[in-house]
Parts: C-alpha cells; sequence; structure tokens
C-alpha cells in the first residue's frame, strides 16, 4: 500500500433516485439523445418504453446491439451513429459491455479516428456527455473511465480508457436488475466482489480505495451468505457495493486474476463474472502461500459474517468449476496473462511456474 | 438514514505527492498566480518562499491577510484584488478560514457583485479554478463547496456555497502541519471529529458519508489515544482523517452543534475547533436521551479502541470547558442555533428547552 496517493470519485451517482427526475435534470437544454445498449435488457426492464412516454419531446437513437464482450468495430460503427444522429447526450444501459461500449461510442463520436490511433494519442475532442445506469450487479464501469473492448484480431480484451471518460451521471435503480437471470445475477456479483478484493489486495491500493473495498466485501458477502441460507439478497445494496468496487478499480486497477479471466472469456467464452469466481479461490491460495499480509483482514471479514467467499462459489457453482477449467490450456491462458499490465499491480512476483502450480 | 441518496467525492486529492510536482501540474498554461491565506502560516512553512523560488516564471498575487473568521468584505475585496491582478489560477492555502476565504474570493473575482446578491442567485460567472493546500486537521474544507464567511453586522456565520466551488484540487502535505501549535492542531482534529460525528449521526447522512465517516472517527480517535498516551499523533493520518469528515458534511450538512459553536465564535471569540469540542460531549449526551440508535456504533468504536472522545476531551480541556461556558448566556445560544438551518439535520426534534437542559 502506498502512502503517497491520489484519490476522487467524480462521478455524481444518485442511487435510487425516481429515474424520471434524474433523467429530467440530465437530458434538459438537450433535444438528440442517443441510447447505447444491449438487445434485450431495454426491452425486458420497460427502459426503453419508460424513455419514449415520458420524454415526448426528445428525439432518441437507440444504437442497441451491443454484444457481450463489446469488439472494436462495434465502438466505432457506434461512433460514427451517433455523430451522424448528432446526439447531444448519451445514455449508455445495459451491463459491463453496453457500459463500455457505450463510454466508447461517446469518444469515437467526437473523434473520427481508428481505435489504435485515438488511443495512443492525449489530444483529442471531448466525449459525449453520458449518463450509465448499470442493470446487474457486477461491473462498476458507471464509477471509472475504463471500456474493456475485444480485439477480435489479436483475440485479446483492451483497456481504453481516457481521464474524460467517466460518466457525468450514474443512476442506480435496483428495480431494473429484477429482470435479470439469478445465475448471470450471481455471476456479476462474483464480478463485484472480485474488483473490490483484487483492489483491496493490489499494490496500487491505497487508504480510501481501501475503505471502500472492504465496505464492498462486507456487503457482497452477506449478501451471499443470506443467498445460501435463503436465496435472498437485496439487490440495492448489492449495486452500490458494485459501484463502491468500480470506485475502488479506478483506483487500484485489477490483477493478474483479472487478466487469467480475460483469457477464458477470450478463447473459451466463458462469461467474465463466472470467469472471475473460477479463479478468486486459487487467486486467495496463491496470495495465501506468498504470505499476502492484507488477506488476514478478508479473513476477519469471513469471520465476522461466518461465511466465506470460497464456500459461496462452492455453493453455487459446485462441480462446474472443474469442468470448466477441465479443457483449458493453462499454459498458454498464463502466458497470456503475464503479458497484460494487469499483472503488474499483483501483491506478489509473478512467476509461470508459481501461477501453474495452482491449476494442476 | 436515507435509503435513497446522491453521492460522489469531486476533488482530486494528492496525498502527500511531492508539492513541486502538484503545482507544477496545476499551475501549467497559466502565468498570473493569486495566493489566498492567512499572515503566519505560509511565512511560517515556507510556502511563499517555495513558491517564488520553484516558479520564477510565474507571477504571483498574494492577498495574504485573511483573518480568522474571514468577513464579507475580505472575501469581497479579495476578489476585487484577484479580478484586477488577472489571475488564472488561485492557490489557498491555510486553515478553513484561509481555504472557505480563498474560495469565495474565487467566485468574487468573476462577479463583481454584492454577497447577499451573488448568494441568491444561480445564474454567475464560473469561479476561477482553485487549488486547496489545508495547514490544519480540521477543516475538510478542501473537500467540498462550503465557504462559511462571517456578517459582521448580524453577528452571523453564513454558508455561502455553490456547486462550481469545489477545489479543483486538494493538496494534503502534513510537513506543513508541524509549524502549527500544538493546542490548534488538537482544537482542529476535534472539528474534523465533529465533522465526521456529527455527519454520522445526520439526519441526512448516506450509506457512503457513513463509511466514509467511520474510518474518520476510527483514526481520529486512535491517535487521540495514542496523543494521550505518548503525546503523539500521525499527521498524515489525520489529515487524510480529516478530509474524509469534509467529504462527509459535503453529503451531509452539519447539525446543531456546529450552529450551537458558531454562537460561542461570534460572540465569544471561542476558537472554532475549541468551541465543537465544548459541545461534543454534551451532544453525544442530547442523542443518547433521544435514543439515536447509531451513537451505538460510535460506542464500539470507542470500545474497540479502549478509548473516548469524551475522556480526550477532559484530558486536553480540563478545567477549561465550565470556564469558557460559564459566561455565556445559554438561552441567547440556544436561539441562535434553532435559527440556523443546520439544525434542521439533528437525529432528534429540536427543543429549546431539551437543549437548554444539558446547559444547566
Amino acid at each position: 500500500m502506498s502512502e503517497s496517493f491520489f484519490f476522487h470519485s467524480p462521478v455524481k451517482v444518485f442511487v435510487e433516485k425516481d429515474p424520471y427526475e434524474v433523467l429530467s435534470d440530465f437530458l434538459s437544454d438537450s433535444c438528440r439523445i442517443g441510447v447505447v445498449s444491449g438487445k434485450v435488457a431495454i426491452l425486458k426492464t420497460g427502459f426503453k418504453e419508460f424513455l419514449l412516454k415520458s420524454f415526448p419531446d426528445k428525439e432518441f437513437f437507440f444504437y442497441d446491439d451491443i454484444s457481450e464482450n463489446p469488439r472494436i468495430n462495434e465502438v466505432i460503427k457506434g461512433g460514427r451513429f451517433l455523430r451522424d444522429s448528432k446526439v447531444e447526450k448519451i445514455i449508455a444501459f445495459g451491463g459491463g459491455s453496453a457500459l463500455d461500449a457505450g463510454k466508447a461510442c461517446a469518444i469515437f463520436a467526437t473523434n473520427n479516428r481508428p481505435f489504435y490511433d485515438l488511443m495512443a494519442d492525449n489530444n483529442y475532442e471531448r466525449p459525449i456527455p453520458l449518463l450509465a445506469v448499470p442493470t446487474t450487479c457486477g461491473t462498476g464501469s458507471e464509477m471509472n473511465h475504463y471500456c474493456i473492448i475485444t480485439d477480435l484480431e489479436k483475440v485479446d480484451k483492451v483497456n481504453f480508457n481516457k481521464p474524460d471518460l467517466f460518466p457525468k451521471y450514474a443512476m442506480l435503480w435496483s428495480e431494473y436488475l429484477k429482470s435479470l437471470d439469478e445465475t448471470l445475477l450471481l455471476w456479476t456479483v462474483y464480478d463485484a466482489f472480485s474488483h473490490a478484493m483484487e483492489g483491496y489486495l493490489s499494490k496500487r491500493s491505497n487508504r480510501f480505495s481501501d475503505i471502500l473495498a472492504m465496505e464492498s466485501m462486507r456487503i457482497i458477502l452477506d449478501n451471499l451468505k443470506s443467498y445460501s441460507n435463503s436465496k435472498r439478497m437485496d439487490l440495492s445494496k448489492l449495486q452500490f457495493a458494485s459501484a463502491l468496487s468500480g470506485a475502488v478499480i479506478l483506483h487500484t486497477g485489477t490483477t493478474i486474476l483479472h487478466a487469467l479471466g480475460y483469457y477464458l472469456t477470450n478463447v473459451h467464452g466463458i462469461q467474465h463474472g463466472l470467469a472471475n469466481a473460477l479463479l478468486i479461490p486459487r487467486y486467495l491460495m496463491m496470495c495465501e502461500g506468498k504470505g499476502v499480509e492484507k488477506i488476514d483482514v478478508i479473513r476477519n471479514i469471513e469471520k465476522e459474517l461466518h461465511f466465506s467467499i470460497v464456500d459461496s462459489i462452492k455453493d453455487v457453482l459446485g462441480d462446474r468449476v472443474i469442468k470448466l477449467l477441465s479443457g483449458v490450456d493453462t499454459e498458454k491462458m498464463v502466458d497470456y496473462a503475464l503479458n497484460k499490465p494487469n499483472s503488474l499491480s499483483t501483491p506478489f512476483v509473478v512467476t509461470k511456474d508459481y501461477i501453474l502450480r495452482h491449476f494442476s
């Protein structure tokens, strides 16, 4: 943990505030509104209908076919669509994929340039102001300026980010989570836990991010325990915990756990949160084996709650962990992960041997 | 505590980062720099000399005679001075008085208007960008958009604030605290504790502000305990705790405790932090008497640390409490406080009788 550090949390977050009020405020003075989302949730939740009915004076331009793990050409195309539509504001609605794509589209809308060209340049036009509405409990994307975009040619996930890519507003309205499939919900919750846990243990953690990370882990574990006992979770609290964990990785980034998970998603199509869930127990063992001290604090939270994250994952995933990992070329996975910048923040010296040992 | 809430913490805070680097970044592209401060600390800490030596290419305009409890005419005059000097950036350096005055000067520099006229109007020119350097452990002003300004005619403290009045940057460099008189240091620490405690108990508290408030109280109590045992405190941690408490009251405001304290300062000239210290034990009793549940969490932190805030205040102030309060017309004090908006956030129904009973 660094004693010299930087912190802030610039996104204006509205928790359980009436969506009509929040959107009226954000959309005021604007007529042409872009909406970036996936195909399903925006219909299932009624959000599209709500927008069209509530704001009849505004013109909405929907770019609503974002895929899971959005690709470079999608955000370039989306940028063009929003530019051609002359939108003044953007609403990004969905899970991490839609939010990350929305943020990227917001900057490609004002910068008609190739992906890696813009990525490498600090001179650019400001993105279109964006409001993020998360519909999962995992991404945390609403709190930071990261866009995780898939490069199909390189079979790689790239973190595209710019200091101006923070959403202006985030709107947490837990009602939108209710149409989410329970399994997917749980996977996104493991993603949020992973953000908080990796961030807390990260070399780049600081006193501010630690406060948020500990609270996030506490809320999530408490809810996973309740799920384990009674299949009930407080979606509003989980969504808040997920936002906190998004603010954590804003400061710390993720670690080799996420890098390993990217491989599982890129090559084996394993959902991002599920990939993280598969890796959490192994990552904790790696940290423990290397004597990472801050693990004790996580263990203390688990003791207080009489429940552990590993128990929860066993409970929910059961045998699936071994099945899912059985076809994976772990050497290739580790090689991929060691080349990602995330691995640098891991709180121990990462060697191929040591990581591999935990997958045999 | 509200389940529907808003949170953010927009100020970019640099903790123990090399001041030359932070200032180089903030001052880049600007030639004419205004500096708002009190008379003493800027010399004692060597900050004035450091500025002049480190940035020979820039022109500095010092408005460095801010008094404790800055007055309306001071910020109007300061605004005029900065406007006439055509400054492009402002550094506010000092305790709460200097920071609050600096923020107010930054907006009167771009708005040549009477105080209450600007205060009541939401149409105004943007203030000049400001970097805040706190030199005490109490104000938290670096984290919010409040300016507490004294109206001498009305013998009143006024909270002047605008959404644009957040400092752009806050620079926490604990070295600057070392020249502070120990007694004054302790009083400012009680001020920070009071912000965290009042914010935590406030009707307007939320899940985000609570996380910061609990951590702030924990750090401060731990340091006051260490002071009580060995006269030692970790200034860096205290300064961080003070910033957290500034972010807490950004969300919650203060309560009747601060309103009562304003009277003690306005009428009896009692230093702001000292006034709060005098009132904390009584306020806790008021809350306890009314069954305010969240008191238990504060008591638990005290139990964990085997140390209480009341013990600390007794330790440091001793008999002074009774002496300082003996000449006070408590009825007038309570009448004043009940008329301040702060009293509305108090977590119990405030009646003159009930408050007065704690001063007999």
